[in-house]
């Protein structure tokens, strides 16, 4: 059975009522091939065109990746689909951009491909030694963090202080009927919930689904090590069939609608990714209470570098109106319901990795310590989730203005909301943008602003048509200002 | 082509010839299944025992594993096969132990079924302030560690100490035709080769291979997501075919024999695990030289906690002779000689968990150099392979020792040789003992100690008979000492 989309993006400039456009699925895997042979030849003639000049010049590197130190460029990147890395092969190509660092000209290539969070750095660099931990050379030797817990490896600070910045936020349930699961880096519990939501001795893999757009990677990850337990089904919209996963991304990379679930069937479970959940991004109108939850700190404290999110699953199934899921790049941690799925999910994390990284998890136990600290103290100062909604609210400000003036693009429009973190009517500032490009004759979107050396990842990655891209709102400033002046300067 | 055994192992006591001793392969399935039966009702047993009785006595806990705080049990490991964990489950017993913690009483239940390295912790706290190190708030967001590299998410600090490390020891080839890939857990590069090793469109998965006694994970980890790339083949010695994977651990767990591939085929390749390839568990008689060495830090200098190792292939693939082997836990390394190998094996942890913990690279990094520092320093006091190896030495005098006196018993012997890197003429101290029962009517040598509240991990896991297990040398002083005691009680 399928339910009526709930998907709620409106569209400015072009006017595309209701859900995003549908894309002729049958025929996309064989249009991604086209289009990146287009890319292929596109970064030859960048990478003919760059190398060497001046600050832009960079030495041969490997693997996707060709840089000067401080000024380097990333072709194949880690989120990107397999198909992409592995065509884009870094050894023909020679170009700078800003990945990883700062634009050195008005000419730099700008890379917002990804959605690296180095927007939070300036944030973290004025709470100075607030943020610093010291790690003793003798400790957290051991395998296990707290062998009481069902989650053996999951450090007792840690997880305090992932229910203190829930409770103080108000965006996810955490009471002591749910698991808090720690997982290293966003694909580990993504991929640790597929495996505990597949039965494990089923003739036919379990059917994976998600709403097109879906995030990019979903399918790549399901599919890297062809799993007998699971596989790729496509957009869930269009899904026919009783037992599947589906994932509901909410806020929804890359669109940024608020999302539920499209299909409905008791043999169907779901898996909600939530990493964009959090205050800065979107008004937080509920606390999520779905069975799977998935969340992260590299899109809430923009500790990517940390590897590290969670999980969780509420008590009961409650449904929440509004609910907002988060996906957790790095540190993540799973807020998981059911014990036997919990388990499973453990037993995944122990067979993949043999626990998580306790020096990341005590850091980052400091960085939310120094979160939640912030909001019992005076003025506004320590209190990131103000900094980042002003910082995003200038930067969509910039970008719906730029998109305006050139005439040739559209973007989603969001419904405001009373966010109940802050008591005010706020409006959904997502962490990329879903930019249409509406320039007659311009099919291929990507090409298009590669063309003109900007960095982004084309629909096509995630399920619709090449006229869409996404671009990351989460760089540092000067790549920021240096976007916006470029689309400017497209007609 | 199979090669002859080249597995140098004597034993003592019971005198067994050769190699270890052929297990009946095709039935250990329902030899395991029956086993953990068996234990199962065991492991009720000792918890109506012991439920609740003054210092052993422990809350209910959940996930195999059952606590007070500081006076833990696992009794589902971390590193024991599906099958195992997924019948033993923590709701049926409540028994404490040593695992994660120190001993509380002489009639404690010691647990010695992982291999958890806490033995370095003394040494740590030794070094003092030498070994911390302080990770800025602010340090370390970007996805990115070094965009020039091949393996972008590899600190540049930790591939330099692991290169200084490797140097002093002479251990491994480290020069500049070989690629340092830095991984998660023991597992997750082991994972990362079978997925580079493998072929993406085969019809068949790739059969994986290692000689018995093999380590216990490989099958499990092998075919944890019945993989369409690859699957578990078994005994190595007994494998006919052409294309395989052959995993080839050296020092071996469990039974610390030197080892070379048994296998030869030009569509064979081989994965060299060196985990235990470091001065004081065996003499280091040559600089390996592999295809792909998979190391960790968890072995060498006790940092399982940090997830951290590495691999490394070399430039050329010479034959060293007495090669020995390692394989990492935790920060692991390999070192990969084959650059499209190496960008496969990149690519499985970009999809598997975007890179590394950085956190635990910068740390990892700063351990590595205060080790490498030492033997720069006068007197001994600083020199973590040394201070590894007396405590080695001595501890398995005692062991052989407390072997001779039960008479029941009887363990592997080892040819002395010269180690390149303490210039002197030494023996073989094994991270596990891999002991053999020669007591008359029992088959079952882990249920026989676990009745005597001593847990191992049984032959069964490593593919051969039950009359082995393997112990683990590398707890701490005073569970080491019990464990003797308890060895001496048995007759």
């Amino acid at each position: 059975m399928r339910k009526a989309s709930k998907i709620r993006t409106r569209w400015s400039q072009a006017s595309v009522e209701g859900r995003a456009p549908a894309f002729p699925g049958p025929i996309w895997g064989l249009t991604i091939l086209g289009s990146l042979s287009l890319n292929l030849i596109t970064i030859a003639l960048l990478a003919s065109l760059y190398e060497g000049h001046g600050p832009l010049g960079c030495e041969a590197g490997s693997s996707g990746f060709v840089a000067e130190p401080e000024k380097a460029v990333l072709i194949a990147p880690p989120q990107s689909s397999v198909e992409e890395v592995e065509m884009v092969s870094a050894e023909e190509i020679s170009v700078s951009s800003t990945a990883g660092s700062r634009p050195t000209s008005k000419d730099a290539i700008i890379n917002l491909d990804h959605g690296d969070p180095t927007v939070y750095e300036a944030f973290w660099k004025r709470m100075g030694e607030r943020g610093d931990i010291v790690l003793p050379g003798w400790q957290s030797m051991s395998y296990f963090s707290d062998v009481s817990n069902l989650c053996w490896f999951l450090e007792p600070e840690f997880a305090h202080q992932v229910r203190r910045l829930h409770s103080l936020v108000g965006n996810a349930v955490v009471d002591d009927g749910r698991f808090i699961i720690v997982g290293t880096g966003s694909t580990q519990l993504f991929q640790a919930a597929l495996y505990a939501l597949s039965p494990p001795d089923a003739a036919e893999p379990m059917n994976v689904v998600s709403a097109i757009p879906y995030y990019s990677s979903y399918p790549t990850v399901t599919d890297y090590l062809r799993s007998g337990l699971y596989r790729w089904a496509g957009d869930a919209s269009t899904f026919e069939g009783d037992a599947y996963i589906e994932l509901v991304c909410s806020p929804n990379n890359p669109d940024g609608s608020i999302r539920e679930a499209v299909l409905s069937s008791k043999n169907g479970k779901t898996i909600h990714d939530l990493a964009y959940y959090w205050p800065q991004y979107t008004p937080i109108t509920g606390a999520a209470d779905h069975d799977i939850m998935l969340f992260t700190v590299s899109k809430s404290t923009g500790h990517a570098g940390a590897r590290l999110g969670y999980t969780s699953s509420p008590s009961s199934a409650v449904e929440i109106e509004h609910l907002c899921l988060m996906y957790l790049v790095n540190l993540r941690w799973a807020l998981v319901k059911d014990k036997d799925v919990a388990k499973r999910m453990i037993k995944f994390i122990e067979l993949n990795t043999i626990g998580v990284s306790k020096d990341s998890q005590l850091r980052v136990a400091k960085i939310l310590k120094v979160v939640s600290d912030g909001y019992g103290l005076p003025g506004n100062k320590h209190r990131l989730f103000e900094y980042g909604r002003r910082l995003m609210s200038v930067r969509w400000r910039k970008l719906r203005a730029a998109v305006k003036a050139s005439g040739i693009f559209s973007l989603p429009e969001f419904p405001s909301s009373l966010c109940r973190f802050t008591g005010e009517e706020t409006e959904t500032y997502p962490a990329f943008a879903w930019l249409k490009c509406e320039k007659e004759g311009v099919e291929d979107c990507e090409s298009f602003l590669r063309n003109h050396k900007l960095l982004t990842r084309s629909g096509r990655h995630f399920g619709v048509e090449a006229k869409y891209v996404r671009i990351s709102m989460l760089d540092r400033d000067e790549t920021f200002d240096l976007f916006i002046q470029r689309l400017l300067s497209l007609r």
